[in-house]
């Protein structure tokens, strides 16, 4: 389950609840395409900004419309006890596995996160993935850390920030964790722009946001990679780098992605929760000819 | 309102709910010294760990705690959504005003953020304090966004992040920011260790967090500043200085009061939410060595 493409959907909504439908033909159309797994609730798909009823919810539609495809659930919270409680749900509604970030409003400690994982892991029958996201959590992992987290028997996965462009940097970093942690436990890569590197440098899997909304475009890069070509791998990756350059000029990749989707009907508008904003004017002009472009659908 | 000392308590909890009566009491002690304000649920009141039900909850206890002091509720959360509801509880509650800071998980614009102050403002009867903490919202406002945020007719005070020690230095950032705001929005100097060095250069007032657990201690400084004997005030800041120590070497304010709060019986052990923890073995103990040296009761 996590090594492949994980792919991460958004989960479109408005002000007064989530857009069920179209939630559910985006999982749809993951499960047609045969990604690795469906990473649901993820960052893409805004776990922060959602009740425990809505995430309850989305989780039941994604595993309803996943086929056979599993699914991964976000479980991050502020505090334990609402992780633990978000943990049932998942394992309840037959979720796959899960994924965790150390989600943190007060800075935490290396030891403060390591007892968090260690207490959701004695909650859990199902594996769990690291989700280290800096951007997000304002946690930064040191390897030592990653290292003993990964000792929980639970853990199967750890989901890292962007590796270096450089692909000797890049694999003297996956290289380093991977001395640190049990062969059972896999690396995915975070960062669309990356990911071919990051699977060149010796990372299982690709923890996808292009690939929740654009499965066959991801598929192609992962499918070349995991077939032992590099080369074509990052052929294609480089071949998307007017995409690339939206997430690097305007911010990341969550406004770009809600931006598409929503230019290419896939979701309705507005589909982020406020105050978050997707692109209008010049913006979202550009958005819709880098698609175009492209050829993306 | 806004101006004076506004002292935030901390919400002692345990993993279950919120300790009620401990809480009370907190807040008829901060009663007592007739402190100018309560700010409660702000970082040090751990609003971010709490649900909906229990914040309203604990309004509605500071309010019948409080007499005639005026009960600064915060109202920040992930989503719009959220805060216009925490609003409404609040003002249902009769808070005299809310802070609210612009809590964030993906990184916000600057124009989102104007937009979310709007929206919440347009909600409010009562005044709004203006939340900058990029220590726990990971947003940075720029000088020219306070102004814009500033002159929504809500908006009576901003909370700024700790100043300079340096008192020139620091003149000419409230004075920077003075000269871009209403006349009627007050300025008030979060960071305890500051706080004599904040209101010195300008402040209106302290929001503190020392304030909310020795409120007798922090007003003596908070009314020598006011009555124009900054000299004063300024020594008995600097007589607090091991207690400012363990802010430094500790990571921040929270770990430490609640550590003091738990010492000196005024909360019960644990009282922050998991994955938090206060101090243990030789830091707990050179907090209890501090507060026993200055006196602290």
């Amino acid at each position: 389950m996590f090594t492949g493409l994980s792919a991460f959907p958004l989960t479109p909504m408005h002000e007064q609840g989530v857009r069920e439908n179209e939630f559910s033909r985006l999982v749809e159309r993951l499960a047609k395409a045969q990604v690795n797994s469906i990473g649901v609730l993820g960052s893409t798909g805004s776990y922060a900004y959602l009740n425990r009823e809505e995430r309850a919810r989305v989780t039941q539609l994604a595993i309803e419309s996943a086929g056979d495809v599993p699914v991964i659930i976000g479980i991050g919270a502020m505090r334990t006890r609402d992780v633990l409680a978000l943990a049932e749900d998942a394992q309840k509604a037959g979720a796959s596995g899960v994924l965790l970030a150390p989600v943190s409003y007060q800075t935490l400690t290396d030891d403060e996160v390591f007892s968090h994982y260690e207490t959701v892991c004695r909650s859990l029958s199902v594996p769990l993935c690291v989700y280290d996201n800096p951007g997000t959590t304002h946690f930064e992992f040191s390897d030592e850390l990653h290292g003993r987290i990964a000792q929980l028997p639970q853990v199967r996965s750890i989901k890292i920030p962007p590796v270096s462009m450089n692909l000797n940097a890049a694999r003297e970093r996956v290289d380093r964790l991977r001395a640190l942690i049990p062969e059972d436990v896999t690396l995915g890569i975070s960062g669309d722009v990356v990911a071919a590197t990051g699977l060149t440098a010796g990372c299982d899997s690709w923890y996808s946001v292009l690939g929740g909304l654009f499965p066959e475009t991801a598929l192609a890069i992962t499918r070349s990679a995991q077939a032992g070509d590099f080369k074509t791998a990052q052929r294609l990756s480089d071949q998307l780098e007017p995409f690339w350059a939206l997430y690097r000029e305007y911010g990341g990749s969550l406004r770009v992605i809600a931006t598409a989707a929503e230019i290419l009907g896939k979701v309705s508008m507005p589909c982020l929760p406020l105050p978050l904003n997707t692109f209008q004017g010049s913006r979202r002009a550009r958005v819709e000819q880098v698609i175009e472009e492209l050829e993306l659908r």
